[in-house]
């Protein structure tokens, strides 16, 4: 099943909201369909949302059907500050948007033709490379699970969060299938429940021991030694090693700590972001205090009462074992590892 | 609003799996209903089961209309051994059944009236001390509370928990009333969201400034300096202070101990149980993993999904800054004061 896919002119997109109840594909006919789904998170995670925004810019190009070039490209830049300004956090939405530019300038005197089809090579580029990426960090990060290894996990950096494969579910994929995983524990992550409603979805199809928790449950399960590792994923990592990822990874990193229990975060090198120097420069985004108090629909608590949804939180490099990218894996100090691999 | 009352040889309990959509009241008639509804949580949290248990039992005295006293014994002891295997965790049933089995030793002689009548003495007694035990226990929790204080709390040990005013959030609305509250932060309280239908209610009746946060938010907010302490209730007290609350509670004390944080557990006396010298030996209540994986009827996780739901956590001792009860604040090392305050 994948996430995300290109077909005739079009964006299909697996709409994350729906699921598990209803598997259903929306089809984004132009950038802003692209931008809209990515706001209400049809399509999130953070690489998910990388490739999903490149297409929104190869759709962008080929909206214009004239044949000046230059209007062509100011149609197309409209598209790169509407999709910008759709998430925050996630820093891989800007690396592909950054990719995309750079082929556009690349080209701008190309006629129209040219132009689009470069752009849409680059994101079905973005697109293939994201899942190949997915299997060369699943292999790095699969070295550091241990036999028999029960895995705790938050939120969903699977292959729907992912172009295909994941990044955190990539490495306990690679480790299922190296026999080495007793059972993943799964945090229901609330508000948006994506650990209950994606990451079992996923591990249910491929009939990986699994069990869901409140997130609440993290630190009893840990107190009882149920949990060897945790492994999540990452929405943005800062030059020094900080890491924001979806709200209650913070709390699971000190709760591992505490236990003793080794706290990996698994991020292609699109996710690390040089240029921001520690975590406390990294956008939070806050989300609708509906995600809280609303669900499907139904309040679940009492009108009028006031909310607080930042959607990620900030984890400090030092509850940070090892960051896993497709080159390796980076342990502390970061600052030099990350720098390196992402040189590389 | 009253949690329960009796009222013309019923009790009429609060139905607190509807709030706060719907506030309605339900009719125990027998006590099988009273045990239904305690095991449903249509009434819950430790002081309150006690108190609705009490009346059960002096609703199954009334139910025998012979005028046999030791067949009325035998029928009340079946009914104490109905409401004793309701739910293992909080004491405080255990407490006021041990209550009520006095008095029926104390009258077995007695002709059935009497007994009849006495028993629902000591239920109302039961009743009415819960609430006076509560005042006392929240002004004594009070002056733990600095002025300007930002106050988490989990789950709900409010006026709903108990026969009135609430022992965490006695202390709470203590402290506000003499000015130091700034804010309470609610956690949800997942799975049934204690926090979110319950808690957000009492704050919300009452104009106490209160935010509401997902479990996974806390540990965020302790980091951005949000809170400046942690009270939680409690459904038993070990001898050596160890505690068993609803699950997410130890977590959040290891939380507050990292963040340099008091978490302060409000128990009244009923709830300490001298007789457990560890929270190890303290039974933790499994509930159905539907709590879980189902939302009002809708589920929100794939059908076949492993499912571990413990209703309660451990808290060791060591990550308690002190045990606010009705007779003062018990401090490190708890084994002595708990002993102390227990016999008085």
């Amino acid at each position: 099943m994948e996430t995300l896919f290109w077909e005739n002119g079009k964006l299909k997109l697996l709409d994350q909201t729906r699921l598990p109840a209803e598997v259903e594909y929306i089809e984004c006919k132009n950038f802003q369909e692209v931008a809209e789904a990515i706001k209400s998170m049809k399509v999130r995670g953070a690489p998910a949302i990388g490739v999903a925004a490149a297409y929104g810019i190869a759709l962008a190009a080929y909206e214009y059907k004239g044949n000046q070039s230059c209007k062509l490209i100011e149609e197309v830049l409209k598209a790169f500050s509407v999709l910008g300004q759709t998430r925050p956090t996630a820093v891989n939405l800007f690396w592909a948007l950054d990719r995309m530019l750079a082929v556009a300038k690349k080209y701008r005197e190309d006629v129209p033709g040219k132009i689009q089809s470069k752009l849409l090579e680059e994101a079905l580029k973005i697109h293939k490379e994201d899942v190949e990426t997915n299997k060369r960090l699943g292999a790095e990060g699969e070295k550091l699970v241990p036999e028999r290894a029960a895995i705790l996990t938050h939120c969903n950096a699977g292959s729907l969060a992912t172009a295909g494969y994941g990044t955190a579910l990539g490495v306990i994929r690679s480790a299922y299938r190296k026999g080495k995983v007793r059972r993943v524990y799964i945090d229901e992550t609330r508000p948006l429940l994506q650990g209950a409603r994606l990451t079992a979805w996923e591990m249910l199809k491929e009939e990986i021991p699994s069990t869901l928790i409140v997130d609440g449950m993290a630190a009893f399960i840990m107190q009882q030694e149920k949990v060897d590792m945790v492994v999540v994923g990452a929405d943005r990592v800062a030059a020094n090693g900080d890491v924001a990822n979806k709200v209650g990874t913070y709390g699971l990193a000190v709760l591992a700590r505490h236990h003793g229990r080794p706290f990996y975060v698994a991020a292609p090198l699109s996710t690390i972001d040089l240029n921001i120097k520690t975590g406390h420069e990294i956008p939070i985004e806050e989300r609708d205090p509906d995600e809280v108090v609303a669900f499907m629909g139904t309040n679940i608590a009492p009108k009028g009462i006031g909310v607080y949804n930042p959607a990620f939180d900030l984890t400090p490099h030092m509850f940070i074992n090892g960051i896993i990218t497709e080159e390796g894996v980076v342990t502390p100090p970061f600052e030099e590892g990350l720098k390196r691999f992402k040189k590389t």
